[in-house]
């Protein structure tokens, strides 16, 4: 209840901080019989992990994920999946610095606040290592999604300024062909370029990342408070740096007509189809059968390689000093992680659909 | 667990259909002592009320709220409490043309995937008539945080393209002023303009809620999944309409570079305060005192005074005649919603912190 | 969350105090399509309603269930079911006596330390009229569970010191000829005959019920917490008046050795029974097959016709006057309250079963 | 949500099978700035080990609880806590008369028939080696309890037919003296007897055991559905082999007169008390300030070292052999579990009771 759960039927509860022995997950509601694959666990992990570029931060953190319960014989069991991931590179180094240092724009002085005291190794639960839990999750979500065909595919739309427009092509299958994960080439090369110029000026820019989840079910969400999309997008706002989320037509729909948002239906054989899809796949909450796609926006990472004015907890004000390993750009990680989120939300309703009717 | 019940703590519970006897919510886990003020609720319902205004519909509901239980000799007893509005307007009018009809952009087709039938009286359980509910217990919530000295302020920013900007003068106390809720007279005027030009057309157009959070204590949001905005976030999206949420600096923090997005803290007295407000007063998930904010996307009304082509039940394309009282632009009346659903999520978490530290 | 909700999938919320307006219940949860008896929630009201004999009180509730949403053409459509039950014979009486008073062993004093205020009128929350809001309830989990196959019955098999023996017999037929709804009609007359002679004297006497599940599928429960008959001992527990409960042997079983207790399997064509049932139906905490069998025992009622010694909320010493019109023995008309608790428990874990494979 | 998780604010998810890795717990919400004392963990768990004294079974577990996370300098952060405890003595043994053979009174074919596979090594899941994860996260339950001055104290009340009387002397002090854990030397000593000459017949006996909570404030337990005694009664229930649970006057109320039964109250100094405590010390489902007690019986363990008929999963009839390393009585090393199962119950409720009021 402490806000480390989430999902109703296929539930998962997460511990661990950056800097202690380990960060793991504990899925309570995955349905017997499911084949679980343990090298989709090790891959989606690794897609996460820092050092896999030039363009992401050299800290090593090798994420080897160990399936603690729940699996017997390849299968699931219907008990409880823990998965635990231990913490390499945990150096026990010199934490004087930010022992006692609010740092800018991180939740230092909140969980202060909040607690009374805080684990301050490396940002202690605060930290983005907390989404490894989420990425071996998610993976697991990603097995009983493909046992119903549903697939769940997130990419880079934009850094700082650059963006895939309308016209630009995207092609799922090169998204992970280049370090950015970026459907598009030409504009993978340029946010590339982008991320190299920043990081050497010791800055840091944010990020757009687009999700779409193809083959979905109609019938998915709840109605009210539980709409698919709500809980969609309260699984992104829970990410790390996360700002802002859409979907479907987003923020433009405030700027449209509503003879030009309405999505016109046809018959198309026995499945219902849309013209246009500015509801995103999703109508009063509950998934149309067309492909459902959202829109994630990031800030830029908020430790920066130059020194910043900031305070101590003793309210002074302190010269915190530009170091670290550290990420210039959050979204070419992020993708893992957003497609994880994903994948526990609709495998989530995909079980709660299962009790909707007679 | 069906989707119709919000929050953890101070929790939620709505039912109710749009043409059926009432809509009505059953709060459980308001605390005890709290003094009722039964006039609040009913002005913040009369906010919400169709027929306010030439720009609303002209369906005429009277929303009366009857308190059944939990409250006694003026204060609320610790029990739950239900509050009722029976529906007044519900002319058991002729449906024949809704009946066997999936009217585009409305939840009338997913509805019947999901459940095999659906009450298609108005839009049933799918009309955002169910947001009366969510006003009448808002009102409690607001009660609470009162009690804590935290306010809670919606208002208009946009409708179609016109929008406040940064140089635009914001009063919040013109917002009940103008029949918009915008807080610049200019603007509501040109954005009032707008709607009836909109309406006489036959169509709608869609707009953007700007929330702000006054006086909230540091420390409210649980880390990981229930953070601060990730509960707000899904608070505003399970909103009919609501198409895109974002805080702070929301999408624009893509474009961003780091060292110009991070708040630079410093100390006033006993607080702590920062130069610039890009985390929208929410610091890792958590409140760090600063003021809140957020904005809410809403699409244009999805009901036009214009005929549409659609299909039936059966798959048959029809051709749905433009008809009905429906809001040409439905941001001036979802002011209130979006304030009811920020005070019961800061509510709860208001109790949440409680058990925060020993 | 506080308390007032039960149930995780066919879930519901209950509010009302016996002396306000009314009582009711919303059910969130029940699948759509399930065709609604309004006569069978009608008929178990009546069961539990005080008046139906001369050994109950003679106190008169109409208790007439109105359907207030999630009900449309007769069938459930998902979407949460509100009951709603005035209270009728809520005589705006003369409360000074108990308003002040702490009666013993009812829930004044505990209610007062809690919250700091009490709603005094009738025992307001605490009154034992809250638990028609579970019939009512428990009427729609029972046409679900009919839907499936599986009947609930529940009985007295004691009162006092007179009791069902193992050689006597049991007809469930004749539960409802008798007053005391007891399955065997010599002992049914001598309970009777005690009540009223505990009833003469102004005493009160308590008494045990027996509950029955006949073909619950297998599979039902769910391992470690909420095992079935851990679900079904709360919801006991959480009845007015209940101090104990046990399932299969019981308490027995503390005497018994292994070779004794051990139910023996044998294979029955396609399904497996055991030579006894010691375990009452439940294997590890799911169902087997067998008939699920429990027993609830119930204190006698704390209000006496007698005067008693007892404290006001000052602490001073008083004499609390005994008058009221009061049952002097609860199980006759808890049998339905026991019965629809139970149907409850089954009617959401046959729901929660849905998703326990792939 | 799959029956894994206990607790609503200080909540625990548990983990793990009889011979995999390890079984585990996190306990998502115990308050920041506990003291942690990790002896108080180990000492519990080495109460609850098999292989203690020689009326157990000779099984070793060295239960060794390892914290992962939550838990910095000593204290508790607020986050959430991970205690591991690796399973040394899995034997990679010959499971191949259990694989295939559904054990009388086991849950062998339950789990079967709900998830068309199980984890036969040992019981897997639905092993009381489960109830490690329980003892240690009952152990940070305790010092959360301590704190505030509360104290939980079970032992063995009886066991077969050798029971403690109303006039039978109990110190509490004696219970850890002895390999029974009855609070009683004579009675300890006969018990003890019992259980060694059904240990060399091959049979194994039931037993019941006593809790005692000791200075819980007045005010915990929430109305209507969450009454202490319910929670505490699904908490006792959901331990393996428990049959029956009953507070204060319990099965015996039902025989009592109102005016036997009535708790009398009288104010001491700022204190009220009763002179009897027939309820329990819980009046209408919420402390009073009496110590709170309750018994739990236990069934004879289901395992014998004789031969047993059973059937295997084709339905065929085969003999089980009667062998393994089990306890002819599982009641001593069941005191430490209802202790925790216990103490997490009324920490629980500790903190629930911190939002009651305003």
């Amino acid at each position: 209840m402490a806000g480390s759960s989430f999902g109703t039927l296929f539930r998962i509860a997460t511990y661990g901080e950056s800097h202690g022995k380990g960060i793991g997950v504990v899925i309570d509601g995955c349905p017997a019989g499911l084949n679980i694959d343990e090298d989709l666990i090790a891959s989606d992990l690794k897609r996460r992990r820092p050092g896999q570029s030039a363009i992401t931060t050299q800290r090593k953190e090798e994420d080897v994920p160990q399936i603690i319960s729940g699996v017997f014989e390849g299968k699931s069991t219907g008990t409880p999946i823990h998965i635990f991931i231990a913490n390499k590179d945990h150096r026990s180094k010199d934490y004087s610095q930010i022992r006692d240092t609010f740092r800018p724009s991180h939740a230092d002085n909140t969980y202060t606040a909040k607690y009374g005291l805080r684990d301050y190794r490396g940002g202690g639960r605060a930290s983005a290592r907390e989404t490894v839990a989420r990425v071996a999750a998610g993976a697991i979500a990603k097995m009983l999604l493909q046992r119903f065909g549903v697939s769940v595919h997130a990419y880079v739309s934009q850094v700082g300024p650059i963006r895939l427009k309308s016209e630009d092509e995207i092609t799922l299958d090169l998204v992970e062909s280049n370090p950015i994960r970026c459907p598009n080439e030409s504009k993978a090369r340029a946010m590339e370029d982008l991320i190299r110029s920043v990081k050497k000026q010791g800055d840091t820019v944010g990020g757009v990342i687009t999700c779409q989840i193809d083959n979905c079910p109609v019938g998915l969400g709840e109605p009210v408070f539980d709409k698919l999309h709500a809980d969609l997008g309260k699984a992104m706002l829970s990410i790390n740096a996360v700002k802002g989320f859409e979907y479907g037509s987003g923020f433009s729909a405030a700027e449209m007509r509503g003879s030009q948002h309405n999505d016109i239906m046809v018959q198309c054989e026995d499945k219902i189809t849309t013209l246009t899809n500015n509801n995103g796949g999703i109508q009063g909450g509950i998934s149309n059968g067309m492909p459902i796609h959202f829109r994630i926006a990031f800030k830029p990472v908020a430790t920066l390689l130059r020194d910043q004015s900031t305070i101590d907890k003793d309210g002074r004000e302190v010269m915190l000093k530009g170091k670290g390993r550290h990420d210039p750009c959050v979204v070419p990680r992020a993708v893992p992680i957003v497609e994880a989120m994903a994948a526990l939300v609709i495998a989530d309703h995909l079980l709660r659909q299962r009790v909707s009717k007679i």
